[in-house]
């Protein structure tokens, strides 16, 4: 049998060390995060060393064996997740640990794959620089991940994503030959920009195994503030202001909908309305800066006073020391734990013009609320970059009916988001949740250089298969 | 013959307004800014649209013709030259020269890649918006030029390269086919990052003909000083104090050596000395901001106060107005032109890590003063980038002697970089003066993809034949 033949020769190669396929070690890797997907694998690998996965990949790629890469499992579309055919073979990077380097003075870190993002941010904070990246599952995503995947998260309209924050990268080719470009250049116009095509491409051109990331200053005053706003459009001219009247120190820029404050407040303990009375918009605003004593609280409480009554601001409140901050973030960050324990919730991870948003929402919103009856409508996240989640949650008892329209509303949202310029997939990238959206929606030219740029890096195409692009 | 056919088959296409080929027309096409080639052409085509772009490769790619983009001409390594057969065509962007779009609300703007730089930085100007790339020659070079070299400048350490100023592309590929990938957003996780591919790619994958550019708030406030600093050492202390004591606010730093100083002290009308005495080397410093009444200058002199002394800063001047400023900023943006006033110049654009820049420039420097006899030593640039613009000068009535000795120098200069990890090319590219040193120096593994891309996408090996990658 072939998969026997296979399974015999990974064992011959890795030994039994570097090779689990008992199904202890197996089982936890073989579902996603959002349990959508639950696959079947020859086996893990768990190579150390880039070496290692090079003698993976030129195996597999002479056998024809798929290979699924995988960092903290932590996708929110099945990109990590290996198919049901039980013939792929997972490569876990978690023992690619190390930060092989850090360099204060030229402001980089090198580290490998396997690192937790928040081992990264804590390198960095131990040499007084600051690794700006920031998400939920940062105790638990790997930064292999975060590269493959183009990560987002909370600091983007400050720092950008992923892409923007690395200067090299190291990368197995599915052949095996092994890319060194760990260059820790802030300039280098040396021909074309290779490594940009491993960033996003969500393991489907080879295996990042280590890159040189850069630092920034670290942060030593930051302001915090919940603001109620009269409505999104208002919430576009608040950042403009604080843009502006901040030096672009603003990190975060966080919509949020009434409906997703009141889930909060009903499934998490600890929630706090920060008003007295009732809303229908709020920001979440975090400015953040490298200066010492830097007085952002005051520069924000004056944007915050000029935006009042005409300009939409009704309301805020400042953190006035760091639990408060944490007690806020709180409120933005367990607003998907609040959904999920609400029951079943069919969402979208958009992004639309910052310019068009406030349309956006009126057009989307008002088309949920005449043809999804028994729901309710969370569209909150990171409006300074034009991204939202917009989940369409069923009251009780009207999940079946939502699940069961679940394929032709996402229809309609993404339809809009397209006639808006926007994009199906902002942050949380294809996988396999989203192969024939990308079909659908990308133009065909694109499509066609995707599937050029594939078939020349990955002409057998062994890695992994079935995500972002379709067979 | 055939040109011949070539030519008449192009006449035919465009017509007499969109193809020109009389010598005037030409002439001043066929040298490159450096007047370092004189090729020839067939003659220039001037398209007003992209469909125009299209149909004039889709006949060239058919018919073999290579064709060569050209922008404001100001490439430093003769990237938009064409050879001497007289076999290929020009394509002149300057008719393509609109502003399509600002969108202040959304930070972006649209611009056509026959806009000046200069017209793209008004046109943010005018809604009160900044657009940071800055160049000595954005008066005439054009933004087409400017992403398909990626182009560096004066403001990468706060605001990156070109690279990172793109949200969205526009592009006519070899056939024809056009690329129209301008989407306004600042999260787009869908698939594989195609437009990166194009920027840098000097024209060699096909041609821009429009970018989604990113905007950033007007800028409010400036704080601009010439420093007197003990060596390139004390300089990067320096750096890293100011990064984090302005939030991230320096925008530029450049070092500076006596020897260019006094250079542009003896060729260039009206340039002062700042300081009484002579100084080994200078960091020309800009801090600014989008706040309002930012006290940068005052941050600025309390930074460099807490390095004078042991930490290397002997004396400092601040410009008091924005008149000073610019005499502060000629001194820095002539040393070229002083140095080509002087006479041969042998140039290299190199980088290396920051961290690395003060070991690199006593090595550099000692081999030069004992291997280059009757040379002037001028070290000058982006030092807060790592780049460096290592030029050797020849002292009176020894030109002739570096120009022999030329390539045995570069390889010096350049093998020594290569041990630093540090590049040859940091910000001008490759164009046709370094295919040789690319071929080099770049990883085989690298090599072998960038060809692979060109071929994917190039097949017919059309576009800008000869540049970047040799044939």
């Amino acid at each position: 049998m072939m998969g026997t033949g296979h399974l015999a020769a990974l064992q011959d190669l890795l030994g039994s060390e570097q090779f689990l396929h008992a199904s202890a070690d197996l089982e936890p890797l073989l579902t996603d995060h959002r349990q959508l997907y639950h696959g079947r694998a020859l086996g893990v690998a768990l190579p150390r060393h880039a070496a290692d996965v090079a003698a993976i990949l030129r195996y597999c790629n002479k056998a024809g064996v798929g290979v699924v890469p995988q960092g903290g499992n932590t996708s929110y579309c099945g990109g990590a997740t290996p198919d049901e055919s039980g013939r792929q073979l997972l490569i876990s990077l978690r023992r690619m640990n190390r930060v092989r380097d850090v360099d204060a003075a030229n402001s980089t870190l090198v580290a490998e794959a396997g690192c937790l993002l928040a081992t990264v941010q804590l390198a960095a904070a131990a040499v007084d620089r600051f690794f700006p990246l920031s998400l939920g599952s940062e105790g638990s995503c790997q930064i292999g991940g975060n590269l493959s995947t183009n990560a987002g998260g909370t600091s983007v309209l400050r720092y950008g994503m992923m892409r923007d924050l690395v200067l090299g990268l190291e990368v197995v080719l599915p052949d095996g030959r092994l890319l060194s470009s760990l260059a820790a250049l802030r300039k280098d116009n040396t021909g074309y920009d290779i490594k940009s095509l491993f960033l996003g491409a969500e393991g489907t051109l080879g295996i990042i195994t280590a890159a040189c990331l850069k630092l920034f200053p670290a942060q030593r005053s930051a302001a915090t503030a919940i603001v109620a706003i009269r409505d999104p459009a208002a919430a576009l001219t608040l950042l403009a202001a604080l843009r502006a009247a901040s030096g672009d120190a603003v990190s975060s820029f966080e919509l949020m909908p009434r409906s997703g404050v009141l889930l909060a407040l009903q499934y998490i303990d600890g929630i706090r309305d920060p008003f007295d009375i009732a809303y229908h918009w709020y920001v979440l605003v975090e400015l953040r800066s490298s200066r010492l004593d830097d007085p952002l609280d005051e520069l924000l409480q004056r944007t915050l006073a000029e935006a009042q009554g005409d300009a939409g601001v009704a309301d805020a409140v400042l953190a006035q020391n760091d639990r408060q901050r944490k007690d806020f973030w709180r409120l933005r960050e367990l607003m998907p734990e609040a959904q999920r324990r609400h029951g079943y919730s069919l969402k979208h991870d958009i992004s639309v013009p910052v310019s068009r948003l406030p349309e956006f929402l009126v057009r989307a919103s008002d088309w949920v609320a005449a043809n999804v009856p028994d729901s309710l409508l969370i569209a909150y996240g990171h409006a300074g970059d034009g991204n939202l989640h917009f989940n369409i949650c069923g009251v009780a008892g009207a999940a079946p009916a939502l699940q069961a329209q679940a394929d032709s509303i996402k229809r309609v949202i993404h339809d809009l988001v397209r006639d808006f310029g926007g994009s199906f997939s902002a942050e949380h990238g294809i996988g396999r949740l989203k192969v024939a959206e990308l079909e659908r929606y990308a133009a065909p030219v694109e499509l066609e250089l995707m599937r050029s740029i594939k078939k020349t890096l990955d002409p057998n195409g062994i890695m992994n298969p079935g995500k972002l692009l379709a067979g």
